[in-house]
């Protein structure tokens, strides 16, 4: 196995150099399905694998600049729907012996951060940090991609002692749980029996493997712009309508919100950008909202109150505002927890060190795909791969101990190898 | 003088089309160096008419990324130091004929507006609308270049019949008030009888010259940026520290200040950027604020208070901020209200529509300029230019009756003669 | 005349010991009252000096509460209507010799503030603090109600060579601008050539006179109360709806408003009151608020903005609001210049020190006694009356050389003098 | 049966309508000895049943006007220590016959509310709402004490039978977890085998028994008062430094914290009082603030995060604070699970419809006796006993089916006979 846990750790390092935010993984896209294709497969992409309702997009402006960046010299392949946001893919790899229908889903994109200038930092130590300052992989997807190619590499080694098929989503757009409704929405759970996913990190300890994740809260994300009237903030300020002074009061009266004893909820304004001049009144403000809910209820009442201060808030401040929902996913609750415990005990017969029903704590859109799965008939199952992490997920300084590749390999190779048994 | 009358508008929508803000103002200096020099003029520019202590200048990075897009084709003289920032020009023309030593100064920045959309704006309908949407001359700038222009152009052609000396300043970074002390600093107001200055608009009725504005606030600009610490919003709320709601926490806190019973007072928080990704807590915030007060004792009164609520929000938010000064402007007021007096009855008999004393109701960094005049001797005059505003300054539909590029033309060549004569 | 001084000092002694707050000013209408009839004078008070509509009145249960504390032995005289709050009265002191009709405005209430226990505060050492822990005379009506006092004990002893009529109106709730509007309207300023009126302390330095004040503010007074939904805040935070933080959120909002370079502006939230215990989310709150402007157009747009936030922070934080007008005053400026400047030169004549149109900087409802007088043909004039203050108006430690009150009586007395001469 | 359960209800109707709130309990602990002393019981109360740190006491002022109102005629025991505030009571019951020594706590506090006027209200309906329009006995701690009583009178007339002794504890201020600490310290919960607590309602079905509530929220409470500068908010609203604007950021600014993804978390702002007159600067301003945690370390972060924003934000508006704690109660969690399992299987064999660890989701300060027994070597049990409410706790319209009071009177006895047969 040793080879396959030295790529992977290349793989990560490689794709970590290249990260890119949701919707703009068109660079890390491109490498994927050429690493497919040089392993001899087949590769669905582009428009085929997306519903037409791709939340939260970023601007065709944004689109088309950050498309001219990426490098599609000597490519076989037709990059043009990927170049235009339908980025991720998905690869079926059919053994001839019958058998189940597997899927795995790993996701693809990096968050918009300033990785750390630390020299400490070992991507800056070793040289394998993000090339562009404005990226950061800071949740670990860069490893999620390498096992995903790692495990596609370990079945087309080994497919002929295999039987069932295999179907390895790559997802785009997790951060802001975008991707996964789409692509569901498009059929990439369906015709499944099993569905498994997997993430590094959250608080599960290094080598431990975290046996079907609870706490998957639903999330909404809102983008909300007031735009109000430009003056001089001298000589006519009243004649300015405040929309700077309309965003702060409604990030500080959104933040008063998420006060619920039924379950855990969250809220968010984790962008605000208001005003162009020091010496005008800012015409025009700009925010990026989330809230989540460990329930629907949660979720349903925290959002309509969001929406109840947008309104009331430009309402105070004498401006119009316009809020649109960009992002959404579900709370995941699996129907077979009798599945949970028999997967635990099996992993842990194969030596694996598990913990049971460890707690996600946040969102993952994964949750679609999970549900489909299993209101089709079939069953779920997601790991927490334990690792020794440096800072927190999403913090600027955020990097794991490279022992989790290996071992989210294993844990996938040994689900293939019980659930073909059972 | 219909030539010159025809050259003003020119002049206007070609500037007005290459809009740039403070101390990028490259290619617009250029320009008017090209402009000085097919006149037959020897210009001041670059290091020498600038002191060590520009205040308010962008990075270095966004001074290179602006100087790329500059077109310096062809040019016969050096631009490396404007490409540095070290923005306008000085002009100096002599007479054989001994006489009085005369300053002008004219401002050359745009300000950081997305120019309206809307069809029946008279740049978009003839065409000369601002070619960069993030850069508009909302003040009216343009059509102070033009009549600079237009004035060196006339005292070319009559030099010979003029006595006396005429030197042209054209400054940058009047927005935010940065240029005017650093070029004063550098000397550019001493040696002079006469400082003469102008506004264009500023609720001035069309055709009317008010001579002797008053009401010149006081004014300090502040960057104030938050730094805490960036955390998963939905796994680790907890480890968080939120600059975002820091900043938006002050801003609000900030606009309850401005209540002076002894003169006038402003403030403005005109820029708030905060936050990279909506499920990241904020780690970093960003403020563009000034305040503003008819003398000193309101302004440095105001000052402290911002830097009161700036560390004391740090502290309520548990986050770190950076509080620094990028621009200032004194307050003024003449010494001689006779020559005042004298100048509006001189441009009454001359025929004009004058306004004692008009009121500005703003900052302007020229204060320098003429109160360094004055201290030195001297006599300083500032005029308002009367024309039909379509939206007030500083608004993205702000735009002007073109017939005010000849009022203000015609001041000035009164003026000479008027001063010529005294 | 010292006798008058000397009463002058002790009458203010004696009601700075029962400041009592607007129209619940029950035992000082009744003090006044005993004073008057002692002088052998006729009083009119209760229902016929207010009209139907008085602004601001404190409730029943207050007024009744108050009114139980009230000394009423040995009265009489009816002050069944004064305990309703019908509070104020008016005298006339009519001459037998033919002559100008005179009005004089005196305001008695006081402030709800808790009078310093500061042991070097006069009244402290002297024994004459306020008597009600509540309430403060730390606006120097005190001092106006003893020269309104002792100018009727001059008028009644020099009567015989005294012409004319003179109305002396002992005017309620000055404070939230309630009272002036209510008696003016029942006809308090009808049928006088003259009407005077005057404030002591307002940077107006010792010994001096300010003659015609300008600078009146309009101001508009506002409850504002919302109602939430009250829930256990540990077990059922969601039930709930904040009214408190509706309060406090409106209460930052509306001190970002006052802005405008058209005039002065004003904006004061002076109560908050919110919640009944502290693990209960709060149910109710209710605010003060007024808004003053220099102008009507500041005040009306203020007073709409004030709307506008009332209702937008209700909508912003899912509560119900209520908005009521509680008092309101008229800006004053006179019709009659020249009048203002003849007096001034008539008391300069008589040898005071006089300040020609001192700045007010502030709103008094006598403004409606002053323009209904003008209105109806007649003249009116405002005094500043110096003094030096231990404290700024409002404060806790209030309070002023009495030297005042003398030159309070001997203002008016001559203003008597020059306009019957006149 | 039946008798103790009409008593019950006369009982509880009797103390709803004399309902104060912590530390203020006068009248209702005269009355609860009055009825022990009916019995023939002897009763311990006032300083020795307390510590000398009794927090959060009313004001001596506050509690010298309550005690004014207190009945104290025709009564054969000794008040004063009750009138100052050292409520509550305790009384031993002990039978002859060796055994077990048994605990039981019954809260006796009102909260600071009006009772709705709505006339559908039972308690408006059949006329026992509070007298007191200010005091509301919304949490249902009169069916506490009416149960006390019951089983105190039950204990008495079965005492031969009985073997052991017990102490019945009647706590004052729990609202605001005040008494508890105050008692425990006092030896309250010394030398008992048994402690046994109970809650009626709080979301448990009606006939259900909740057997081992969890989720004990740990909590401080604090008061905190900023202290600013009065001025005339018209004509020197610059010589203010507002009290009241800074507790409104810093309640908007305390709201934005309890986001923990490791347990649960509540803040509250209960009351907040500021400023005294609508015309002038506030410069006083008082709030009453709570924070829960799930455990200790939310609470101590939480609590320190209070801290930041009660220093920062004085810092801010340049005024001073005053932060004070002035309650407290630990979180608590049974070691001995065990136990609970035993009285939830004993208590359904007798016929009771349980419901196994209901979740509190609240404070409560029988915390510090519950584990003051465990810590001791004995068993601590806490009851929910379900009931119908017509609205949650802490609502003014709150009240409950009475059928409870029966239901935990049957749960006491039920629980004596099961621990002394065990």
């Amino acid at each position: 196995m040793e080879k396959y846990y030295e790529e992977l750790i290349a793989l990560r390092r490689n794709f970590r150099q290249i990260a890119e935010v949701g919707w703009l993984e068109m660079q890390t896209t491109i490498n994927i399905i050429k690493y497919l294709k040089m392993l001899g497969l087949d590769v669905k992409y582009g428009r085929e694998i997306h519903s037409a309702d791709r939340m939260g997009l970023p601007s065709e402006e944004v689109m088309s600049e950050h498309g001219k960046k990426v490098n599609t010299d000597n490519l076989n392949f037709d990059v043009s729907d990927i170049l235009k946001g339908y980025t991720g893919c998905i690869v079926e790899i059919n053994s001839s012996n019958p058998g189940k229908n597997f899927g795995f889903r790993f996701d693809i994109d990096a968050l918009p951060l300033h990785e750390t200038d630390d020299p400490e930092h070992i991507p800056n130590k070793l040289g394998f940090r993000s090339k562009d300052n404005s990226t950061d992989h800071a949740c670990g997807h860069d490893g999620h991609i390498a096992m995903g190619l790692g495990l596609c590499h370990w079945i087309v080694d080994n497919i002929e002692k295999l039987s069932g098929n295999f179907r390895i989503i790559f997802q785009p757009a997790e951060e802001g749980v975008r991707g996964g409704k789409s692509m569901t929405a498009a059929g990439a759970a369906d015709g499944l029996d099993y569905m498994i996913a997997s993430h590094i990190g959250m608080n599960e300890k290094i080598g431990v493997v975290g046996v079907g994740s609870t706490g998957f809260l639903a999330t909404s994300k809102f983008d909300l712009s007031y735009e109000g009237v430009t003056a001089h903030a001298g000589a006519n300020p009243q004649d300015g309508r405040n929309a700077l002074l309309a965003a702060a009061s409604a990030a500080l009266s959104l933040h008063t919100l998420p006060q619920y004893s039924t379950g855990s909820s969250r809220i968010n304004v984790g962008v605000l950008n208001a005003g162009t001049g020091r010496n005008i009144v800012p015409g025009e403000s700009y925010m990026q909202i989330e809230t989540r809910g460990s329930d629907e209820l949660i979720l349903n009442d925290l959002s309509k109150r969001v929406e109840q201060v947008a309104r009331g808030t430009a309402e105070s401040f004498d401006v119009k505002y316009n809020l649109s929902k960009v992002g959404e996913a579900i709370n995941f609750e699996t129907i077979h927890p009798e599945f949970i415990d028999y997967m635990a005990e099996k992993l842990d017969e194969k030596g694996f060190t598990t913990h049971l029903r460890p707690n996600l704590g946040g969102s993952e859109d994964v949750s679609y795909m999970l549900k489909r799965v299993e209101e089709l008939g079939g069953y779920s199952i997601h790991y927490m791969l334990g690792t020794t992490l440096k800072a927190p997920h999403h913090n600027v300084a955020f990097d794991y101990d490279e022992s989790v590749l290996k071992l989210g390999l294993d844990t996938y190779i040994s689900t293939i190898e019980i659930l073909s048994d059972k």
